[in-house]
């Protein structure tokens, strides 16, 4: 199985979904019209902004795009744990001169799925578990495929039961939420290299790889692994049309190296990104669970965006963040292809 | 450059150095028979024990190898830490009905290194550092390539100024030892589709791949990365000539999936193995700096792969381990060059 035939692009290239700002429809469609995938992650849109941004894509281009949705999960509002965590923001919103706003409410997961049913999108893709029989039921009658995340061969098994059409397999290398939903954390942080073939052995499901992919050669190398395609998100950071703010865009720029933290900081939920105060100070705290932890911190890192402070900002990056290139995305997208190209060249010399 | 110009073998296949066990005469051999690059671990091995090791190899082929050492790094003996530990050896060794020994020595380095250069190996590789001027040369003098081994792009740099020949590039996904010599931990846990090409485009030297490769897929995606070689360690612990023992062979064989964890509790180094009694229990207590750990746990491993107790033994594997496979190492090798061809013809359509 081919990315063509199963998801009818031209290159085995996915956006990966990166909700709460690099995400746009802009980004995706420059990515869908150059012959890739490109992915919209709405999970912390409200129903009307979903559907707005699936109509904003559409009228940007015809072709296939996937979007992307979190899996709920029970969290138990404890008191106690929202006053502790409080405590510890209470100074960083002293230090932006903002108030304490009050909690806002969870994901409305059921009105979110409905957007996307409705929207008859191509492709929805989850992350953080394995959606229900009557969501993927859902999604199957309004003709969409359904992609799972799992970080650890035992997820794959998981998603394959419930009926995915296929699995993106997330090395410890992807910027971003850590996928994870089943295991100890350690045994998730297992690298693109192992966790591919891995994956593409235990179940009989197209395997999309992502982690660490930022170029032609990753490229090459998922394919080589036996994946149908590769996902990169870190790569799309700098690109015109991500929606990346400036503070993350300089931060994003300057980093040197593959160093980055996994941290649970800002959602509750393990993320890779760029170590900074904010992940420095927290790194001995309890986070209150996902998505509590996400919204208690969302004021802050709003108020941090708009003051250019980085430094309380979640600025998710993957291991390849010093190879991510500021160009338009479908000049991106160009220069995979041809990187891509040279690497099979190469390789069957 | 190709891995038959730069090391005069026939495939881009090395077996990894896994001193302590796996590592023998009989493996190197094998795999350099087959048309790879076999190496010997010889870091814990006294000098006498290294000149026999090497010659046994020259008696088994003629084909090119490899000789691994590590970087001395100077270790004072701290008793306060020495007294800690032991204390928290005492239950271990009560239990396995052995007497504390006294502290052996310390790792002689000078006179391992004597030997090396006085046999005029081909290859000599280092881990844990960047080798003195005076090694590297001592070395380039009797003929050998120098190999150093990096877990992040700054290493790899360090390593290039001090005139290595190529560099190891050690992804978060490989078994046993981190090569880890500069920079936070959490840093150099970078996975190998991350790492290699960082290290490619920042050294202008040949540049070796390893962690979580397993078979010729994986072989193909080094490549693919830009690597001259892969590196594979894991994949041999089960092969018949390894020094694998019994209770470590049925450990691995038994690993179901890509789940280990990353240890200092048995040599003060972190080391990815399997997670077992002996790295549970030492999760939360601050083991002695190497090597004074690895001699202070010495009789306790022995005495537990004596007794058939692989919860008190370090189980070095990578994330690969559900895939090692028991097999002749020659057999392993003319498998994975068959595979690397195969994923080879599979990319290039």
């Amino acid at each position: 199985m081919q990315a063509r035939a199963l998801f009818g692009i031209e290159h085995p290239i996915i956006l990966a979904p990166m909700a709460g700002g690099p995400s746009t429809p802009e980004l995706a469609a420059a990515v869908s019209r150059a012959g890739g995938l490109g992915s919209l992650g709405v999970a912390y849109l409200a129903p009307a902004a979903i559907r707005a941004e699936i109509a904003k894509l559409r009228s940007l281009t015809d072709r296939p795009f996937a979007v992307n949705l979190f899996v709920p999960e029970p969290a138990a509002p404890d008191r106690a744990r929202v006053a502790e965590v409080q405590k510890w923001l209470a100074p960083y919103r002293a230090e932006l001169g903002i108030a304490e706003p009050p909690v806002p409410s969870s994901i409305p997961f059921a009105e979110q799925l409905a957007e996307v049913v409705a929207a008859r999108v191509p492709i929805a893709s989850f992350t953080f578990g394995v959606p229900s029989p009557e969501t993927v039921r859902a999604l199957k009658a309004s003709g969409a495929l359904v992609v799972g995340t799992a970080t650890h061969v035992e997820e794959a098994r998981q998603l394959a039961a419930a009926g995915v059409d296929a699995i993106a397999a997330q090395g410890a290398e992807a910027g971003g939420h850590r996928g994870t939903f089943a295991g100890r954390s350690e045994d998730t942080l297992v690298g693109t290299m192992a966790l591919v073939p891995e994956i593409v052995d235990a179940v009989k499901l197209p395997v999309i790889a992502a982690g660490g992919i930022m170029d032609g050669r990753g490229i090459a190398a998922a394919l080589a692994l036996g994946a149908v395609a590769a996902q990169l998100g870190t790569a799309f950071l700098l690109c015109d049309e991500a929606g990346t703010d400036p503070g993350m865009r300089r931060a994003v720029a300057a980093a040197g190296d593959t160093s980055t933290t996994v941290t649970r900081a800002f959602t509750g939920r393990a993320g890779r990104g760029l170590r900074n105060r904010f992940t420095e100070e927290w790194v001995a705290r309890e986070p209150a669970p996902f998505p509590l932890q996400h919204h208690l911190t969302a004021d802050i890192r709003a108020a941090a965006r708009k003051a250019g402070r980085p430094e309380f900002v979640n600025l998710w990056a993957g291991q390849g963040v010093a190879r991510a290139r500021a160009v338009p995305a479908g000049a991106l997208v160009a220069a995979l292809v041809a990187e891509l190209a040279t690497a099979r060249r190469a390789l069957a010399d």
